[in-house]
């Protein structure tokens, strides 16, 4: 029998997924589970995007080109320069959602063998595009004790080596909420400099960000035209996480134009999410107005009703919506697996994603879990509820 | 300034792409120029699945389940075994088109330095996911006098070497038009299961057969469940290049399992092209019929007049909507150039796609063109009229 590639078995598998079994066993016995676990919001799709999928007229669904139109990349370009961010469409090569701009960005400027240093708890896919082209993520471990702020820069030259093209960070971040400081930024943006590394940033929730604090792109900065990417998608952004349109934005031509040669390779882009994704950019402020309200106030719920749980330790998040959460139990892992198949309580109970799976160092933060605020707020709060009477029964 | 990898460098520009600017030079200058250098058809969608997505209800676009929905496999499966394929939901990897599987098959089962052995002239970017997974493509010579047969198989024994991971065919082959016959397939069939080297086959253009010749699928063969593994895609069957669905298909549950983490890792492919494919399974019968017979009678009028000129050999198409010309030029690289750079006929030109970019030994095809013949007739006879003006006015 033929055998899989080493790769293919060191590729991970989703942290969020290993659990999905146990919630389907669970809702077969009846109970209602309610989902603090993914990042896919319950927030509408503004109504523009949906109307022009509505009322295409396509008759021969073909190809888009493979960076996306001009039209597309001269409209997202004006929505980056509105946010500080002072681009062309040549700067920017529309991809297949925020995962494929991540790998296309990793494949360009990485070679087998190279390394990403990326703070961590880290989204859980970077591994697997790190997986897939060949490469090792070095992690530096940011801790809750200070919300997961930026490790200290010292910490990150310890560990640049022969073999280190990039670093990689998410701002504001999942699965911490955290949103880097101006300065902080600025720290990064001296060390790729010095180091003559990439810097990536994932912004892919940059609207989502609370307490009048502002979202600082790395492009905002000076310095960064031959060292910065950033990884964008209309995902969370539109609630439109099943579109599959993101980018990636860089005033590095040499890079746009690697990335573009994988861009052709896969053909295009999906052409009526196209259409939905360029129809966004019409999005009326208040739409945003309305749902970082929502968010925000979920998150204030949530952290006030977390921070009552005896024993419980959470982080509160300035960004996103997503927050880490340590629980007084040994493994968070096999926690949220009682919790699918041996707890309720009144029929009901809550699944959440263990942090485990967030970090890359063996071991860490195994009492962890990330809770997405996705949901409405009854049920954030009934959800916190059947956490805390989970916590008082588990048998640890 | 931080460099782009080798592996950026070594990604192939589409061989397709690298006209483009002279096109868009052509039109600029007011000359018409026919297309017969793009897969992209002209076909009309099937309206069942346009209408899916006109009329959908989508309120919150969400992601789709990574691997496809079970309905939609399901749904799937009925097809593969009403085309003789027997295999179910389980066996099945919905992808982001056939790009996107054959980027997960390769990724599945090779490591970096890994070789697989393809026949060539091949579809182009075959290279390109090859360098993404850091492969060596190593080509096998099949010949236009032949019109692009299976090569001798101790041909293929020859290459195979301690990296070889997997034999890829393409059948009906792009740029080719060759149907492998039963018989061919059970040599390479053979050939994997003697070497244990899995069997890959791109047959993305199943439904495309003509002078009543039956496809065979390498799954409908007895052997290949550990070994077989199928590349597919919505694109040509349905002319809905745009929508991005394909799939992976094997009855050797490693290979699914290992395709699903890559699947996960980029959480979902397009949800209304979703809704539009799962429509377009209920294509009726005659669509197909209508269609087929388009692309016969235009294989026909082109084999028929492209053999009228002087000096020109083509390879009769029996399946797909390509074929290949050999030309009485030196350089068809230079001559598909020139007939967009200077060369018109009433203010029309042609433009073809070099053949040069399908083969991946170096000075191979260098006087062969590929014409798909996606356009209506009166426009596949005035392209050809222009060829043969451009074949007498080249000053070569
Ligand atoms: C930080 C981060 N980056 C990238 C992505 C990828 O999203 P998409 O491919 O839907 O754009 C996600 C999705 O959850 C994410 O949380
Ligand atoms: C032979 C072959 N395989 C795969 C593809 C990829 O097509 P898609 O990604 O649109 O499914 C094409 C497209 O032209 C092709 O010709």
């Amino acid at each position: 029998m033929p055998k899989i590639s080493l790769k293919g078995q060191q590729m991970p598998e989703s942290p969020i997924r290993k659990l999905v079994p146990y919630a389907e066993e669970a809702k077969k016995r009846g109970i209602n589970v309610y989902h603090l676990n993914i990042g896919q919001p319950d927030i509408e799709t503004p109504e523009a995007a949906l109307k022009a999928v509505r009322e295409n007229d396509i008759k021969v669904l073909s190809y888009a080109r493979s960076e996306g139109s001009e039209t597309y990349r001269k409209k997202l370009s004006k929505y980056y320069r509105e946010h500080n961010i002072d681009v062309n469409e040549h700067d920017i090569v529309v991809t297949t959602g925020g995962s494929e701009a991540l790998l296309f960005a990793l494949g360009s400027i990485t070679d087998f063998g190279d390394e990403i240093i990326i703070p961590e708890p880290f989204y859980a896919n970077y591994n697997g595009f790190s997986v897939a082209n060949g490469i090792k993520v070095v992690p530096i471990v940011s801790t809750i004790d200070n919300d997961f702020a930026l490790p200290a820069i010292d910490g990150f030259e310890k560990l640049i080596s022969e073999k280190t093209k990039a670093i990689l960070i998410c701002n504001p971040g999942n699965p911490t909420g955290y949103l880097y400081s101006k300065e902080e930024l600025k720290k990064l943006r001296d060390l790729a400099v010095k180091h003559d590394l990439f810097l990536i940033a994932d912004e892919v929730y940059r609207e989502f960000v609370y307490e009048g604090i502002q979202h600082h792109s790395i492009l905002s900065l000076d310095g960064l035209d031959e060292h910065g990417i950033v990884i964008d998608s209309v995902s969370k952004r539109y609630s439109m996480c099943g579109a599959r349109i993101g980018c990636i934005v860089s005033k590095n031509k040499e890079l746009i134009q690697t990335a573009l040669k994988y861009a052709q390779a896969r053909l295009s882009s999906p052409t009526y999410a196209l259409l939905a994704s360029e129809a966004a950019l019409e999005t009326p402020k208040e739409y945003f107005d309305a749902v970082i309200e929502e968010y925000d106030e979920r998150r204030m719920i949530l952290i006030n009703a977390l921070k009552k749980i005896e024993g419980l330790k959470v982080s509160k998040p300035k960004g996103a919506f997503y927050c880490i959460a340590e629980l007084p139990v040994k493994d968070a892992d096999h926690f949220a697996q009682w919790m699918l198949e041996s707890f309720s309580d009144q029929n009901e109970t809550v699944m959440v994603a263990p942090a485990s799976g967030f970090y890359s160092t063996e071991g860490s933060g195994k009492n962890q879990i990330r809770i997405a605020y996705v949901l409405k707020k009854e049920s954030l709060i009934r959800s916190v509820e059947l956490l805390k009477l989970a916590l008082e029964q588990y048998p640890d």
